[in-house]
C-alpha cells in the first residue's frame, strides 16, 4: 500500500508518493499562486494526486490514506485548518473537503507543516529508529515539531509545540509573535543575515563586504565563508550565532532530552563547520548522562520533510 | 484499596497513605537525619510504612503499591536511584531494596520528587480532571514536572522535564548548574530574596529595610508586604519578578500548550497579588486561541504534594 502525501506552502504545493518502506516513489509540485480561494488550492491539489499516481504508476486501490501538511494553526482533530494567516484561510473544512472529492474512499489527515516535517525526519530521515525526537527548522522563521513518547506534542489547542516561541534573551530582540527574545531572533536564518549585517557595519574591513559584494546581497553563508578566509569579523558572527543556537538546543535537551534533536534549514549545509562546535557546546551546557545523550544531527530529507511527513500522519 | 506514598527530602521523610479516591487518610514523617546511608533511611521508611499503616487501621492486605519519590535522577524503569547529590546516593537500587524487606507483596515504584509532586497535583490537586499539566514549583530551586499526552514527560534518561534550567536570559546570572540564566535564577524562591536586596541597595529609603529588620531578614513576602503599603521599590521588585515568572510560564505554555500550568512553593501565598498579573502577561505573550487557553492555577496539596503524588505513581 501507499500513502499520498501533501504539503501547502506559501510558494508551492507538492505531492508525493510513499511506499510503505517510507520511501519516496514519486512527486509532483505546482505554484500555490496566492491568493485564491482555498477551494482552488484543494482542486489543484486533486489533480497533482492524480499525477503523482501516474507518475507512480498506481491506481486509488493502492492508497492507504492522504495526509497534508499545512502551515497555521491545524485542528487535527476535527480536520479543520483554524487559522493559516500567509494563506489567508479560516476555520476552512480542509479533510472534509478533500475527503469528499474521494466520495470517502479513504481517511484523510492533516497536520501543522512543521509538525509533518518532524513526523518526515522522525519515521524516514534522520530521526528514523528514534523513539522520541525533536525537530528544528531554521529558515525565514524557525518551525519545530516534537514527537516524545510516541505521541506528537501539539498542545490542548494545537498551538503547542512552538519551541521557536520561547524567550531565550528577556526583553530581548522584538519577535513578530509580539514577544521580545525569541529564540527565531536569534536562530533562524534571518536572524543569522540580521546578525551578519550587523556585525559588517561595525567592521568596514571585514572580508564580508568582499565576499557578499553588499548588504543586500548577504545570506547564511557569508559568515560561514568569511570566517574559512580568516576574517575575525566572520567567525565573530559564526561564534555568535552558534552560541545563541546551543543555549536554544540545550533548553529542548533540558525540557524532552529526547534520543535525538534534528537540524534543517540552509544554514545546515556548513555541516560539521556548524555542527561540531554546537555539540561541544550543548554536551558541556545541557543535562545528560554518562551513559547516553541526546544526539544533535541535521535533517536528511530536505525540502521533501513535510511532504514525506504528511503522507505518513497515519502511522504516528 | 489503598496505596502507599513515600517523600524522600533533604530535611524529613514522608510516608503518607492515600486511599481509593486519592484522599489523604494518614501520615508520619521522620527526619532524614543526613548523612547516613540508604539502608539505614531506607529501614526507617520500612518503620514510617508500619506507623501509617497503624494510624489509618489498614493492614498489609489492603496495599496496593508503594510509590517512593525521591530528589535526583531517577531511572524509573530499573528503580534505580542512579544519582541523588543531597542524599549523597549513587546508583543505590531503590525499588529492590523495599521490596525485598516486603517479601515481593506488591510493586514499588520510584520517581524523582518533583515528577512524584506534579503527579499529586495531577490527580488530587490543582489539576484534578486535566489531560495535560505542568507543575512548578518555586521553591530553593526550580522543581517541575510535565504530564503530556497522559505520560509523564521523563526524557531518555530520565533527566528531562528540567524547565527550570532553561535558559530565559542569555548569558545571564551564573546557574548551579553550569549554565547562565536559567529560569531558576529569575523564578525560584532564592531568586525573589536576590532581585529583593538588589532592589533594597539601590533604594536606601524603601520601606522594605523596615519591614525585614535587614538585609539578612529579607524573605519573600517582603517585596509583596512593602508594595501593598505603597513602597515603589518593593512594587519595582514584584514587578520584576512576575515579568520574568510570566516570560517563562510562557515559554511553557508555547511549548506545552498544557491544559492547566500549576504553580507552587511560598510565594504563591500572595494569591491574587501574584495570579492575576501572572495571567495578564502570559495571556498577551503566550499562543493562544479565542476558545481555550492555558489556565494558570496555584498547586493545593502544599508539601503534601510529593507524598500523594508517589502513591500515585501506578495511576499514570
Amino acid at each position: 500500500m501507499y500513502h499520498i502525501g501533501v504539503d501547502i506552502g506559501g510558494t508551492s504545493i507538492k505531492v508525493g508518493i510513499v511506499d510503505s518502506n517510507y520511501n519516496l516513489a514519486a512527486d509532483v509540485s505546482c505554484k500555490t499562486a496566492l491568493p485564491r480561494s482555498a477551494e482552488s488550492v484543494c482542486d489543484d491539489i486533486i489533480i497533482l494526486i492524480s499525477k503523482a499516481m501516474k507518475k507512480a504508476n498506481i491506481t486509488l486501490s493502492k492508497i492507504k490514506n492522504i495526509g497534508i501538511g499545512c502551515p497555521g494553526t491545524i485542528n487535527t482533530g476535527l480536520g479543520i485548518v483554524e487559522y493559516a494567516n500567509n494563506l489567508g484561510w479560516n476555520k476552512f473544512p480542509l479533510k472534509k473537503y478533500i475527503e469528499d472529492k474521494f466520495e470517502g474512499k479513504f481517511p484523510v489527515l492533516i497536520a501543522n507543516d512543521a509538525d509533518a516535517a518532524a513526523i518526515g525526519e522522525f519515521f524516514a530521515g534522520s530521526a528514523k529508529g528514534a523513539d522520541s525526537a525533536v525537530v528544528i527548522t531554521l529558515g525565514t522563521g524557525v518551525g519545530s515539531g516534537a514527537i516524545i513518547n510516541g505521541k506528537l506534542v501539539t498542545g490542548q489547542y494545537y498551538g503547542g509545540g512552538e519551541i521557536g516561541h520561547t524567550v531565550i534573551e528577556y526583553n530581548g530582540r522584538p519577535c513578530n509573535c509580539g514577544r521580545k527574545g525569541c529564540m527565531e531572533n536569534y536562530v533562524s536564518a534571518t536572524a543569522l543575515i540580521t546578525l551578519t549585517k550587523e556585525e559588517m557595519q561595525r567592521s568596514p574591513d571585514s572580508l564580508m563586504w568582499q565576499i557578499a559584494g553588499g548588504l543586500d546581497e548577504v545570506n547564511g553563508k557569508t559568515p560561514f565563508d568569511a570566517k574559512n578566509q580568516g576574517d575575525e569579523a566572520g567567525s565573530r558572527v559564526v561564534e555568535s550565532y552558534i552560541g545563541y543556537l546551543a543555549c536554544a538546543i540545550a533548553n529542548v535537551v533540558n525540557i524532552f532530552q529526547p534520543e535525538i534533536i534534528s537540524i534543517g534549514g540552509g544554514v545546515c549545509n556548513q555541516g560539521d563547520n556548524l555542527l561540531l562546535p554546537l555539540r561541544e557546546i550543548v554536551k558541556n551546557e545541557a543535562y545528560g548522562s554518562p551513559e547516553k545523550n541526546t544526539e544533535i544531527k541535521i535533517c536528511t530529507l530536505g525540502n521533501d520533510a513535510g511532504m514525506i511527513g504528511a503522507a505518513l500522519l497515519g502511522e504516528i
